[in-house]
């Protein structure tokens, strides 16, 4: 089913008694207030993005870096605000760049004004939304995002270091964007990023940028206890349509206590996040575990025909989740499919004995290609 | 996300201790063997279909008619199981006719035999599944169904009440078929209605069969306390895609006390059912009512720029639901698509006053031509 | 399939050369490099829309009426240029608002800029791209758009109608927008209508306008002979999804004896013209008749089993069709769904008989609530 | 938009005057005569698949491998007729097992039934439509499949080599089918099969059956003049969605003289087919040459910005095409989606210069591993 979208502003019925009024005002005013109208009346629908809440957490879908007119984006700030509501995101926030603006001639340089703009339709569409910018200096060091803003213009400093700094006396959550985008000597760890490090001035990595990868970023991220990251990066309109479980957006699930942006904060700097990038998952441990057990369910076996013993497994995550077998009981791979369930045999147990199908999922990803390992405990078989 | 379908059941892997085995025993055993092992390796998927459970309910996705080869279908009787499973659905019955079947040359008839091929696969995937015949005389006075049979071949007999009887006498949950499918003469009500709706051998009737709505059977099935249902009637595979809400298999929503056949059974006798036919629900007030009310949530509203509130609604069924106005607060019209969300404008409410938007569902059908009146209530408006 | 879009410049290889010289320029160049090199690497994906050509002319698909953050869009101008190449249009302008532009403070006010921004990316596309105005006044006497203008700032008039008139005298196209928006009484045939018709400075009307129909519209274009157009004013990104046949953007048909601007604009004054909206093709009989035989074939008929013949239709065009029976041969009703092919039965002609359909195409509008008449010749069946 | 498809052949509109008729004659005369009705107006769809026909060819999608319930599949012979036309398909063989019909207590074995059952639904479609059958001994030898047989009773003997005799002595095409489904070492090539080979018994190998690919058969086609095929093997209804371009049936695609079986048989006979299995067209360099030329055009280039030079290209075949540069000129690897174009920089050709792109094609396999090499000559660039 295709999105209800309001393609023209002028496909709306207008009272009569409203068209009197209109009359009696100035053109352009008439044209402000229809404008207006059309935005309140259009209606637009938001599908829900599956990915369980977990035990004393809400699972908030969240996308920190994106781009609008105001630096190197193709569309109006509110055009970030709606897509991310239909698409089912719960908080984004937008990252204009500071250092560089290619539209400047037509659209001067205004460091806040895309966050004013968006935070007015946020509001409307009740999705969380907080101040960001991006800080865009050669690379090495690379591009670093700080949200949770107050003051954008106190990022147009002079040296690199400055920015991220006063981002950070903001108490700004400050990340590392695309590690890797240029090569791994572009991108490698210098001496900067451990003065930021040890300042406590960077607090995360983009494990993952648009559609790609760094493996580096994922391992320096588990060793200095740095927040995992999943962003889109976009700059064009949001186009993507999901085909298939793997095309999507790229996004940072956080678990955060409750749906605010105060509590999305806290739970960024205390790391709780699993980055949902094409067909894998990448988190750590502790966070991927509850996410899968969230996620899947085993249904009690059921008795097939002859001596055969079945259960149902049912995935009510977003992700279709590619398994491999460790244990002995099960296929030799399972695939769950996203939102689906399938039936499988678990051999002829005997009844009353529980069984446990144990597996490896290949995109859940603990560290650089290695997969989470999971228990399914199987009730007792049903007697015959 | 297309199901993954085994096409060919060669494309699997067998260890060589089997092939060794397999070498020892003859061709055709062999290939038993291998045929089975591609049944039970094979990983289908099942979607969901999306209607909540109500209070004290569960809401089983039930269709009641449906042919084979043994009758005039055009597949084996397993294929209806699997077809259905992967559809979501949780109840069936194979309903070949008695008295045609037009394959007969080739599949000589036997009454009972798609039931009993059918029931070990519904036993492996878990699908609740009972035994079924469609009595086909002329029409008028029409085609009907009996399920929850424990004899098909009793209902073989020369006159027609005696068929209806013999069902009956079974326990079974007799219906009448596509009431108004030869036009309203064909389908109008007789004498030997009254005399099948008086020996309480008649229990329901289809309002919908396939894409069709019979306004007549709504009509009698409230009049005369008759149980609504829904059928797919399908003869050919199901090739339906879903590319709209209103693209689906007819179905009726059955309202057990648990999932059970017993249960599906007692719900059907007690007539707690809504049927699902292309854009409509249609069910008792007493039905539409709670599946409205389970399926809907307002969300406390919030507060957009100025002073204009809004409210988010969630539909979380499976069917788009199109809202008009009674009452004086919200839009004129709502459209709330399936599975999907929207936010509202609710005007300039007073903060702490509680307001609750009146509307008519114009496809939620009370009775021919009547929607559903609903009133959502709305918590009181935030301070600004 | 989905588009393959770019959503972020920076996935993209460069090679060590170009990367050592980046390093010694500053950061903002190499920025704007890298980001020229994204959009020239960038692969975007262009989709046909099938109308056939017609004997003698090129059918063209064309957009006449969109907007950008110049007015009151919400995307940037070459995001025009990308959407409508990558849906298969030949041709478009961009219509920004002289009298309305709401994002000023941010967008000062150029009225030629949108299109010197979407000029240079057309020119990339190879898209056919001209210049166009809104006018936007009081409604009445409504909103006009001029394309192929030459100097955008003459339209900055204080009177309405000397802004057409401005238009007009530099070769412009001018047409009057949704003429029914504001509903009939506004959108009134006026004395000041009657001039600007008088003077030819008046060239077409569009009878569609996103997604809705104006009757009157069709009816005065039929009787004034004003060209019949259909355009998008699209305000937003274009998301649209073509989940049927009759979801797609509203554009109009236009056959130019090649495919040029200046050819483009001959046809658009001569009349040439097919609307295309929603699930309906409008246009005067001289062209739909073209249209549908440059698109239907039928095939020589076939015999099938027994004395039935049957013939192949297929559809090569992009719209479904809805046929009614004219005649006596052929079933009373037919669709022909969009590219794609269906047989039907003609009856059980006598082998070397010819024979004909004729039917009513209740989709091709001819007139307000009048389809298009068509006869398909049947060539004589084959002997038994 | 889905096929349109006759779910419940009760949909129909009976005219009174045979209403009256059926009244007078018995219940299943009745019935028969409404079942033809109903096949008759039902009205299905059929989609084109994309492979532009070749110099001299037409270029016909064949797929000769698949069940019944009159051996192991699970439908109707008739629904593979409708099936096929529905997909596009110009051409089918059933091939139901000899040796092997696990229905046969409910469907008793007679080997041309399923045959004759087809041949009339093929003719009111239209469809090219040839007798076969399954030789099905054990793996090895393996499983062969003899088309346009005249006799399939024939091919019920006692000794393997008899059965493939028997076939070819009636004039069949026979091929070994999917040669590695149980592995290398039984699908190894032994005496016997150079018994059929040099007897002339044996004309091609499924190098695909279903979704999978088998390099062995692949080789021994290149090496010994055998016609490379594709088949489906399908069992179950033909459920399968194409969300992607790789999501398809498998099929051999067959450069024919003309539509006609004669001409079918002639062309597979001369080794003319190129085979399309998931993302994959596999042939003799011969075939897959042209075919790429047929389907692939280089539009005149064309003058961008600055000095920048366009080129268009048109890929009009229904597969992805992935190429990779092997000369200097265009980008170093180019996606040509399905029915799709797409526009690529060439660099800055000096205005009169031609040039050419010389690139291989990944999934277009001349060998085992091995792309096909192609040049696409570019026109001169347009005078800036």
């Amino acid at each position: 089913m295709r999105a209800v979208l309001r393609r023209n502003p002028r496909n709306l019925s207008v009272s009569p008694r409203k068209d009197r009024l209109m009359k009696k005002l100035g053109t352009s005013l008439v044209l402000v207030v229809l404008l207006l109208l059309g935005r309140a009346i259009g209606q637009e629908v938001r599908q829900e993005i599956h990915f369980p809440d977990m035990p004393g957490y809400r699972t908030l879908k969240v996308d920190m870096h994106m781009h609008t007119v105001f630096s190197d984006g193709l569309v109006w700030p509110t055009v970030r605000v709606d897509e991310a509501w239909r698409q089912g995101l719960d908080a984004i926030a937008i990252t204009d760049h500071i250092e560089y603006q290619p539209h400047k001639a037509d659209v001067p340089t205004q460091h806040a004004r895309s966050h004013d703009l968006a935070a007015a339709q946020a509001k409307e569409k009740n999705l969380l939304y907080f101040r960001g910018s991006e800080i865009t200096r050669d690379t090495p060091p690379g591009h670093f995002n700080g949200v949770f803003l107050k003051d954008q213009k106190a990022l147009d400093t002079k040296e690199f270091v400055d920015a991220v700094k006063a981002a950070a006396e903001q108490g700004a959550f400050v990340f590392w964007n695309h590690q890797g985008w240029k090569g791994e000597e572009a991108g490698r760890w210098l001496d900067v990023h451990t003065k930021l490090f040890e300042s406590k001035w960077l607090h995360g990595m983009e494990v993952c940028n648009g559609d790609s990868y760094y493996p580096s970023a994922h391992k320096w991220c588990l060793e200095k206890n740095l927040t995992l990251l999943g962003n889109s990066d976009i700059h064009e309109p949001d186009l993507l349509k999901r085909n298939t479980a793997a095309e999507h957006r790229t996004m940072t699930l956080v678990f955060a206590k409750e749906r605010s942006v105060d509590s999305l904060k806290e739970a960024l700097m205390a790391g709780r996040t699993v980055v949902w990038c094409k067909d894998q998952l990448i988190g750590r441990q502790e966070w991927l575990e509850p996410l899968f057990k969230a996620s899947v369910e085993v249904k009690p076996p059921h008795q097939g025909s002859k001596d055969a013993v079945w259960v149902e497994i049912v995935n009510r995550c977003e992700a279709d989740l590619q398994l491999e077998r460790v244990g002995k009981v099960g296929p030799a791979t399972i695939k769950l499919p996203a939102l689906s369930s399938i039936v499988v045999k678990i051999g002829t147990a005997k009844p009353g004995e529980p069984q446990q199908l144990s597996y490896t999922v290949k995109n859940l990803l603990v560290a650089p290609g290695t997969g989470l390992k999971v228990t399914l405990p199987i009730a007792a078989a049903p007697a015959k």
